[in-house]
This record gives C-alpha cells, structure tokens and sequence, in this order.
C-alpha cells in the first residue's frame, strides 16, 4: 500500500486533498458534503479546543449549551441576518417516518411540524431569545458565554474542512451593559485568536475590519484574522463581531441600566471552526505529507526499532520503553511502533506523512553506542545523540520545531506581500497570489468591481497599519489607508 | 427573590424541576421539547465528560466525528433498528428558504432533497457505513471508536433532562474479529460506567441484561445499568450493547479473518447521555436544592465573609483569599463570593440550593480566633476550624462527602429493595416503590399483562444474582432467576 501524494506545484488542490486523505484527517460520508473526522484528525480537534477552551474560562467564560433547532421566525426578526444565511439551510419539517403500504419508509404527512425548525448555522437568534430571560438589570451583565457545537450550512462545492454542510465550531455570544464594554470584549477575543493561532497552530496572521460587504450578517462591525496559504491565497482564521443593540432589539432584550433606564443590551459573538484544521494543512506541510506543530500534533514523538532478529527486537523494545517513560512522565505524547507487521521504512513514511514532529529511531549499533537517531519532520534533519540527556533535547527540540514553523511561515507571508499603486501591478500581484497592500476608495462600488475583474477581495482593513494618504487603485479617488486584497477560501 | 422549593413529599416531580430550574442547571428553551443547558448545569457535564472521556482513552478508545445527519435509507436496512427510531425522529427535507410575493420567508419548494435526512438518534447506521471502508483485514481490528455529540428523538412528553427532544451524549461503537470479543466489549464498558457512576456520580447501580422487549432496537443483547432514585422509581443510566453483525450485515462489512475468509464483523454500541444529570438530582438532592458529589461540583467550596464594615470587610478578603489560593493549589475548585449587593443569608441559601459540597465562612470574630466555620451540604453539619490545618481537614471532608453519599444512596437501595413471591405482594410493592425481585417465566407475554397490570417493567436480570430455581409471579410457570421489576423514568 504505497501512498503517493500530489506535489504542491503539480496542483495544490489536489495536494491538500491527499494529505487530508492519506494523513488520516478526515474523508466524506455517504451524506452529500458532510465529512468524517477521523481519529487522528479529531484528536487535533481536541487539542485545539482544550488549549482554546483554557484560553476563553481565564478570560471569564462560560460554556453552556443552546438547543440547535431554531424555529424559522426566529431567523427573520433579524433582517439581515436571515438574509445572510437563508440561502445554506438544513430545514427540519416533519418529525415521524412512518411505513407506507408498500412496506416502504416514508415520511409520515400527518407528522409536519407547524413551525419548521432551521438547524443553527449559528445560535445568535436562539441565544438572544434566551437571553431576553436572563436579563434584568446591569447586575445580571456582562454575560460571558461560549458552546462548542456543530453547525450547518448548506454546501454546494463542499471541500474536507474548509467548506463542509455540516462543522464543528465553537462560537460566543455576550452580553453587555455598554457599547464601549461589547467592542472591547470583541477586541479581546480577537487577540485571543491571534495568540491561539500565532502561538499553537504556528500561523501569522493579520488582524483587521472586514468591510461592510464582508462583514458577519447581522453585525455592526466584523474584526477578522486572515492567514496566507502556500498557494498565495487567504484563509479567513477567525471572526469577532460587534453587533451593537442589533439582536437586542431584534428580541427585545433591554436592561435596567445604573440610572434605572431601560435600555437595549449591547452584544459580541465570535467564533472559529474545524477550518483551522484545513488552515493548518495548507500553512505548514509539504511534500511528504503533514507537518504538524508539537502542541497539536497527537503524537509528538514516535518510537520505532531497527532489527534483524528477537534478540535485537527484545532489547531494542526494552531501552525504547524506558524513554517513552522517561518522556510521558514529562507530559510529552509519544507513539510507540513496535509492530513486527511494518518494515521501518514504512513506518519512517507513515509518519512522516502523519507529521509527527520528531521520530526517534533505534538500531543494534545505537545499542551498542548507547545512542538514538532522530529526524525532525520540519526539516528533515536527521542526527545521532546519546540516549544521556536525551529527553532534554527533545523537549527543547519541540520547542524549536513549534518556533521554526512560525518563523517558516512568518517569512512566506513577509516574502508574499505586496504593496501596490497601480492597477496592472495589482492585477500581476493578485494572479500571482499572496496579500496585496493597495489604496482603496471606499465605496462598494468600487470593492464589487474590483472582485468581478480580479477575483480578489478585501480580506480586511488592518488594525496595525498606520493611516496614509493616497489613492483608489481603480477610481483614483481619496484613500485614507492601504487594505489587504487577496484571492481567497 | 426567595425561591421556594416544593418538597419531595408533596410533589416529586415538581421538585425535582423545582431544582433543575433554581440551581440554574437547564430550563426550556424557545423551541418545544429542546432545553437549554445554563452554565453551572454545563460544568457538570464538562466535569462528567472529562472523567468519563479518560477512562475511555485509558482502556484504548479515541474519539472521531461523524455527520449527524443519516440519509433515511440507511436506516431502512437493519429492520428491528428503523422500527425502534423512526416514530422519534427529526426529518431534513430542504436545505433552502425564500421570500415569498408577500416579503415573507417560506420554504423553497425548489430547494427539496432527492433523499430526506434524519437527524441522528444515534449513529450505528451512518458509522457502519464508514466502516465498510476502513474494515478490510482482521489486522485492520478491533476499532474503538467513540464520540460525543447532540442526538435527537422526538419528544411529546419532554422533561429537563430525563426526556428532551435534543440532547448530548457519548456514542462508543466497536468492531471486532470475533463474537466473544465484542461480548467482552460491552461487558467492560458497563463495568466502566458502573465505576464511573458509582465512583464519581455517587449513584449505586445494579448491572444486567436487558429482556428482549426493553433491549435496543438492533442488538442481540443490551446490558445495562439502572439505579433508583429517591421516590422509588428506576432510571436507565446507561446501556451497553453486543449487536452481533446485525449493522455488519446490514451494511456489508466483511473482513478477511486469520484463515483468509470472509466474515461479517462483530460489533458493540454503548452510550450514557445528559440524562445522568437527571439522575444525580434524584439521587441526592433534598428539600433545601441540589446536593451535588464533589467530583462533579463546579465549586466544591464556597468563601463567605460575614462583616460590619469596610475595615472588617477588607482584612476578611484579605485571609480567605490566601485560603482560595491554598485551596485552588491543591486543585480545588473553590468559588469566592465577596459581593457587596448580596447579604450573607442569601448567599448561605443560594449556595445550598446549588449543592455546593462545604461551605466556608469567616466572620469577625473568627478572625480573632484564626477560626472559620465550615457547613457540609450533605448533612447540613457545621463546625468551627482552626486555619491552621484548613486545607487537610477540607480535602479529607470532600472525600467523606463523595463516600457519604454513595453511602447514604446505597442504603436507600438496600431499604427500597424487596423480594416477593406472589403477585399481590408484588402488586404492592410495586405501588409504594423500589426494585421488586420476582420470578418472571422469560415470556414476552408474561412481561407485557404484568406492565399493563401494574405500569412495572423488567429493569434487567442482573447479573451478580444467583441462579434460583422459583415459580414466576403472574403464571405460576418455572423461572431460574428473580428479575427485576420497577416503575421507571
């Protein structure tokens, strides 16, 4: 069972695709752009929300859970909210199946629902409606709330991660008693998402305002972050939405404010998804298959023998057991492959192909040396070293792939952007691929005219970049500062 | 705002919403049948899920996800299976909204699915449809997989809890070479959840197999737990099934076996839901609210300053701060509860209502004295401490309170557990409540004229119980085994 991916020159695409596959990740079900995340993929899942999850309770959260059937009117009582996601429903209308007289299943017409049910591609309708009855006072706020949930939204070109009908996400909804306080809280969550990302998928990210026509439905103001693929296009990470007293006057949630005054409650709601997933895919690996940054990899370190005979294996099984003690006590996931099924090289391909980040191989001559060789999988280097001080090493090794891999990524996306004055250099840069810094007028006009000859979007107007002067790559018009254009996921 | 609790006496099904409702542990939701899980009701569950999820991982699971939707075909082919679920069920049927000629938002009769989609009520189908993929080899078993998720069943009569439309649960399904295998499986999960119950929630089980009638619907065998709750009624609290190659054949998954045949896989499916929570209030809470085991407390102390004024105020935060840390350093959750707005009293009921296990509070007085006084939720006993040695005599007490209440649980079983031999002993028992031991003679036609004689069916045939040569209850015929019988939830 060779495993052959596709190179990234050859087609990207298909290149994510196999890595998705082969790696382990993920792989459709026989439901129409519904995925499987497989074990291995999941337990990325899993480190993701538990570093996450810390993140949100140190910062005052807590998590509950909102029923994931939202009736239809509900959706409408935000304009353009239902605008935004009427179109990519799952609509639940009838709750019994019942056997027709040829002996086949049918769904029962005596069991439709009066109302339909619309499964949550996000919960602020429901949350809202909810909150209407928890909120009294300014003592009953700030409401610091967070569920991790699955999520549909109808897909018609679905791809393993990245666009899928169903998902899995995590997603908040506050509630607070000043516009100030609701903005702030935005704010601080979207640094949160940058600390995550930056810190433990190893991505560098832009952080920004998405335009009005970019911007969550339903939201007075959406902050992102955008990170760079491989292939030179974005990947939007994560989203923050202030939404004013949007929903609050959309369910009537008001609030007796400090000076007795009822008021409409002010509201924030974020989220990111198993999109990261794909976002991590397309940052770090290579060729070979997966590369994964040690604080999400499953398995950090992998263990495998070289040997010709029992006698080899027994004592080669038994120092190598010694180590993966000696690195689980320090808090590090080891994979132990003493299969006598799998040859080496094949295991040697297999995880690298898995991305574990260092593999520790183990021969006769290491026995006799008393020494180990290893091979980080964000090189490819490979070096002997004495089993003395091994652990050491390794700890610190895992700290180094961690930082190379941001370093690595951070100078891709420096070495892919681009500052542009004109027109044809905007057009050369946007083919090309990458983030294209350029002056823009503004209007929507002008946004939507730019995306029907480019392809490219505003990805978003950064926080960082200082105010300057200059003018609309197409109108010519007055600009106050460069935004961020690229092709995009 | 007083909140009045009814007690158990005068309605228990009233008290027991009472307190799901006032401890804020869920409510219902705009959505008929579907409940919102509020924040401290959710950290329960989180501190179950962590629990239960280890000792999944440590006996070799790993967690994966699959699409909660099932299109209705696949349910269609295991027969017992779609007769079991299909009265219960959601039903996808669009996956698009429009605006109608008058503005409003209807369902697109153009956006019909060719195949409807049933919102999992669990996932056997849709999982042994992957499975035929990934299952080649005997060298490709056993799989033990597990995930948690929503699932619905369609509710007339919800109860928070006990039986709402949606609700979370973990799913385990498991792939074997061999029959006794996948037998051994399920019997070493039910022992898990027995440990798990009895460990961490508190609650005594009785374990045992389920009869054909109350068996899942697709299993050769189902084992099962039950536990008794304060008013003498049963509660399933988790179940354990052995499916033969039922789903195997029904979805055709074959493997190579070690004589390089072709044989249907063997398989097992267990799961335990949100309901335990139901079950943790009707084991233990009492007339003054819910009584929690400190394993799954949010808070298992409470800090609660008794003061005059600010100076007193002050030098009272100041110690029971370096309380909470010492505390909080040995893992304790502790809750501190300086506020200003409630008064002491209110704060002594509102913990009690929300079975926090010890309360600490520290006044004046014991500030002098380097005293505190301590109040444990399950007796309600208070004593007066020295600081000195606080954190011991709090860790110990925590432990005596988890042990207490399994105690405490343990021998309300054993005094609401009776073993009859005729029917009008039976009958009686039977209406004052408990589990009732009684010889059955294994006929479905038995097991149905006693339920609808008395509303009591068979819980299980346990297990531990020796084999007892009887005559049965209701028609006299030969029985080898007392069964038991209880009213149940």
């Amino acid at each position: 069972m060779s495993k052959k991916i596709t190179t990234r020159s050859e087609n990207f695409s298909k290149w994510y695709n196999d890595i998705v596959i082969q790696a382990d990740l993920a792989e459709n079900s026989g439901v129409r752009g519904c995925m499987v995340i497989k074990p291995y993929g999941f337990a990325i899942w899993e480190e993701m929300k538990s570093v996450l999850d810390k993140m949100f309770k140190e910062s005052g959260h807590v998590n509950a859970y909102f029923p994931m059937f939202i009736p239809k009117s509900f959706f409408t009582k935000e304009a353009n909210h239902v605008a935004g996601f009427a179109k990519e429903c799952a609509i639940v209308t009838h709750y019994r199946l019942k056997n027709n007289n040829s002996g086949q299943i049918i769904v029962d017409p005596n069991a439709k629902l009066e109302e339909e049910l619309i499964v949550r591609p996000t919960s602020e309708t429901i949350i809202w409606d909810t909150y209407r009855k928890w909120i009294k006072s300014y003592r009953d706020l700030p409401l610091l709330i967070n569920q991790w949930a699955n999520v549909v939204r109808w897909e018609m070109r679905p791809r393993l991660f990245l666009r899928t009908s169903e998902f899995l996400w995590q997603e908040g909804h506050t509630a607070h008693e000043t516009e100030e306080e609701a903005i702030e809280e935005s704010k601080k969550i979207l640094f949160i998402y940058k600390n995550f990302i930056e810190k433990t998928l190893s991505i560098p990210v832009i952080e920004g305002l998405k335009t009005d026509r970019e911007k969550f439905a339903g939201a007075v103001d959406t902050y992102c972050i955008e990170a760079l693929m491989q292939d030179g296009k974005a990947l939007q990470a994560g989203t923050s939405h202030f939404l004013g007293q949007n929903f609050a006057r959309a369910f009537d949630v008001k609030f007796a404010n400090r000076n007795g005054e009822l008021e409409y409650v002010w509201a924030s709601s974020w989220g990111v998804s198993t999109r990261l997933i794909g976002a991590l895919v397309m940052s770090h690996s290579d060729d070979n298959g997966l590369v994964l940054p040690p604080k999400l990899a499953p398995y950090q370190v992998v263990l495998i023998p070289i040997y010709h005979n029992n006698s080899e294996y027994d004592n080669l099984v038994k120092v190598m057991k010694s180590i993966s003690t000696e690195l689980r006590n320090l808090n590090i996931r080891v994979k132990e492959d003493f299969r006598d099924t799998h040859k080496p090289g094949w295991k040697f391909s297999e995880y690298e192909l898995k991305g574990v980040p260092i593999r520790i191989a183990m021969g006769p001559r290491d026995l006799t040396n008393k020494t180990v060789e290893l091979v980080r999988r964000d090189t490819l280097s490979k070096e002997v070293v004495k089993l003395q001080g091994l652990s050491t090493i390794i700890v610190n090794m895992l700290d180094e792939i961690q930082e190379n891999l941001f370093l690595r990524a951070t100078s891709f996306k420096k070495d892919n952007t681009f500052s542009v004055d004109n027109f044809d250099d905007f057009k050369a840069k946007i083919n090309t691929g990458g983030f294209v810094l350029a002056h823009w007028d503004g209007t929507l006009k002008t946004e939507e005219k730019i995306k029907k000859l480019t392809k490219a979007t505003i990805r978003c107007m950064p926080i960082e970049f200082k105010k300057e002067i200059g003018k609309c790559i197409l109108s010519g018009n007055a600009s106050s500062q460069r935004v961020i254009f690229a092709k995009s996921y």
